[in-house]
């Protein structure tokens, strides 16, 4: 038998341990090693097997190691166990962590943890009414609130007499707030250190005028952390009380988040969470899912050529052209979708400002366009004349500097505003833009090429 | 004449004050708004004008406005000072940003600026050594040292005597160092509150065992962030002296940013950096680059085809599966380069993981492939029939299958492991996985489907 020093040993010896019924074992090894190794292993073992030694945990150490598994893989988990169990390991993790977990959880399955959760439940029912791109959805209920009256001796004070209820707060603010818990303050440990004993506290204040509301997105908050130097934000509500608390690292890491999403999703990968440890049939059908559609998309595209298939039989070089025409078109798009994509992310660019977006990428289509069909003419027009025909090869030139140009201003249009009109209605940009634009594009060109070519091309005379 | 509230007006008042030669109105006005909102002003502005705004700027202006440009919107603003109007800028900006800021900005012209920068140029060069995705590279020289032998008392009596010097420095943790300057603690300044003032430091010190060498990689840095909830990390050199700390929020915005970059470079913005505020010229020059390198890899797609065109000619229907075999094909292969590219970001795979890669993904690409490869047979078949001559449509359709599942096994191989590949020989595979990709696949699939076609149709009979 290996020693499960390393992961792939680890998960063997897991398996076996499960198979032969000894979940006792299995628990008392993945507690020998820290969480987030122990959250890799089991991100690589069957999800029947995974549930099995998460109950076998205490819950502390199920807890601890579910906020490092992969959002899918732990949403999975969740739904495969007994609602009440599922609660007593959900009631020991973070606010802000039990709420992502639960949005992603099948809703009938979070509804029935949500009956074992009593004592939190209208708390919780109220956090996951935020938006995860909001001050709301991204703040902690973690935070120590102290009365406006006192002075920093007497706050040091009211701190050590709590001082291990606290100690469990990693923030590095005091939140002063009135009678009616409404903020009045926000003082730093620091300052609270480096000021004389009989300061009032208020006159430490770091920033008392900076709150923001449950309602404030993302993309502002990371304005507001990059103008001010925060670790923090207060979140208030519309009275100005004090409701939360949300930590510039948590929106960093919402926004790494989601950039890493929309480079898998942009790539075709569902969801935007890959991860090659996971079981073979979770990822290739989520890879075929996103396939299968290609396909429904391509039957589009192929009935244009399919439909000139007479040309092309009379003139088969155009058949040369297709795929250039379809790649560059294509290219050009991709670079337009990725950069709208990108500012919306950022809020940079809203869904509204269609008409500005068009006109920043027309200029970049024609330039870019003009470029490339000079390029692509003389090419055609010098393959053209190496096949022999001088006329048809002029014709062949030109036919391809006019297709490339003008699909590349299609393409770039389609790139540039499809993101900011997927999203102005309710779909996802980063998943939909660029299949989206590869089939317009593909379309517009082969057409240009195959039903224009009579046009420019006398092919009878082949 | 507008007023200037908005940004649009703004950079139209602030052009024409400068083409009239009033650049101290110009800087008056720019001082007006947040350097946040002044960074974006000056983004959208000719390169010359702005130049022109930051030196008539107070140097601490300029400097803040510095650091929230655009990477190379600066770095190219840099370049074009005069190196000690340039060196005086920076002198005014935080070591980590002034080090990142002479890493993107031309070899000679930083060798000049730093000849300006004489007391800081022993400390810069060193810190210009480190990469930056190292802690090296992401660790900032500003935090406060304290001798770790003394009480609770004592410290915070020696720093209410620097409170001023300290008020700048953002950070939640005081480092204790003994008499050579070795790290022997870290303690919160919460703590410091917390404790009772006769408490020796060292006795409250979090986490004295966990610090980090200046080549520690920014992954394994989240990692041990995500194990431990810490702010900052100190980095030490072999004599486990203090040499700087590095922030966690820093680290994650390293991260958002390569994720971000690596969306933008994929879909082919080169340097993963484009605003539509930039210059037209500068966004269509930088995308044109891009487009004419795909037309000399379409070349050589090209030629597959083009070698074959009396197989077209004699069997036009062939001409309708190309584009499906090339985006299936790109498709495929783009899944399993999106997933390797950002597991070599998360460090969750080495380069040399060929092997163990690959067996992952020929398990993806033989299920795929055979599921596309029977859609496709069936669909070729039907088109074959409908189009006529019974013989031809099973031949045709059985070609069909056969080059997209082999297409998809070729795919799948060369987008998991091509990244790999790239990142061994020292290229950046968010840059080249694709385009090298979409060639081999086209390439692959053109020759599969006209190569082949002798073998599979009997075409001089149509």
């Amino acid at each position: 038998m290996p020693t499960p020093d390393s992961q792939s040993a680890r998960v063997e010896v897991l398996e076996e341990m499960i198979k032969s019924g000894r979940l006792s074992d299995a628990a008392a090894l993945i507690q020998t090693v820290h969480a987030s190794d122990a959250a890799k292993t089991l991100t690589q073992l069957p999800s029947s097997i995974r549930g099995g030694i998460l109950l076998a945990l205490p819950t502390t150490a199920a807890a601890d190691i579910m906020e490092l598994l992969p959002d899918d893989v732990r949403a999975r988990a969740l739904e495969e166990m007994d609602p009440k169990q599922a609660a007593s390991i959900l009631s020991e993790m973070d606010w802000d962590e039990e709420v992502d977990l639960l949005q992603d959880v099948d809703p009938d399955q979070a509804e029935a943890i949500i009956q074992h959760l009593k004592e939190e439940e209208p708390e919780l029912r109220t956090l996951m009414s935020y938006d995860e791109d909001t001050a709301g959805g991204l703040m902690t209920k973690e935070f120590i609130a102290i009365s406006d009256k006192m002075t920093a001796r007497e706050t040091i004070r009211a701190l050590r007499e709590k001082a291990d209820e606290y100690a469990e707060i990693p923030y590095t603010y005091l939140y002063a707030t009135d009678e009616h818990g409404r903020l009045t303050g926000v003082i730093s440990y620091r300052s609270l250190v480096l000021t004389s004993p009989d300061t009032p506290i208020l006159s430490i204040a770091e920033n008392h005028a900076i709150s923001v509301s449950t309602s404030t997105k993302a993309a502002e908050l990371t304005d507001l952390f990059k103008k001010h130097h925060f670790f923090a934000l207060p979140v208030v509500d519309g009275e100005r009380r004090l409701v939360g608390i949300v930590a510039h690292s948590d929106v960093l890491e919402f926004e790494r988040e989601e950039a890493e999403e929309e480079l898998l999703q942009v790539s075709g990968i569902l969801r935007g969470e890959e991860l090659r440890d996971m079981p073979l049939l979770l990822r290739s059908s989520r890879r075929f899912a996103w396939l299968s559609f290609k396909i429904v998309l391509n039957l589009i595209t192929a009935s244009v050529i399919a439909l000139h298939q007479p040309t092309i039989a009379a003139f088969a070089a155009l058949a040369v052209l297709l795929p250039v025409i379809s790649d560059l078109g294509g290219s050009a798009g991709g670079q337009a979708a990725a950069v709208s994509i990108r500012e919306l992310s950022l809020d940079r660019v809203r869904p509204r400002d269609v008409w500005k977006v068009w006109m920043k990428e027309l200029g970049v289509g024609l330039l870019n366009g003009i470029c490339l069909g000079l390029i692509l003419g003389v090419m055609g027009w010098l393959y053209g004349r190496h096949m022999g025909g001088t006329g048809n090869a002029l014709g062949y030139g030109a036919l391809a500097a006019f297709a490339v140009a003008v699909n590349t201003l299609i393409a770039v249009t389609i790139g540039g505003l499809g993101p900011l009109i997927l999203k102005r209605f309710g779909f996802d940009p980063a998943i939909a833009a660029m299949p989206i634009l590869t089939t317009f594009t593909d379309f517009c060109g082969f057409f240009l090429v195959l039903g224009l070519a009579p046009m420019f091309i006398r092919y009878n005379a082949a």
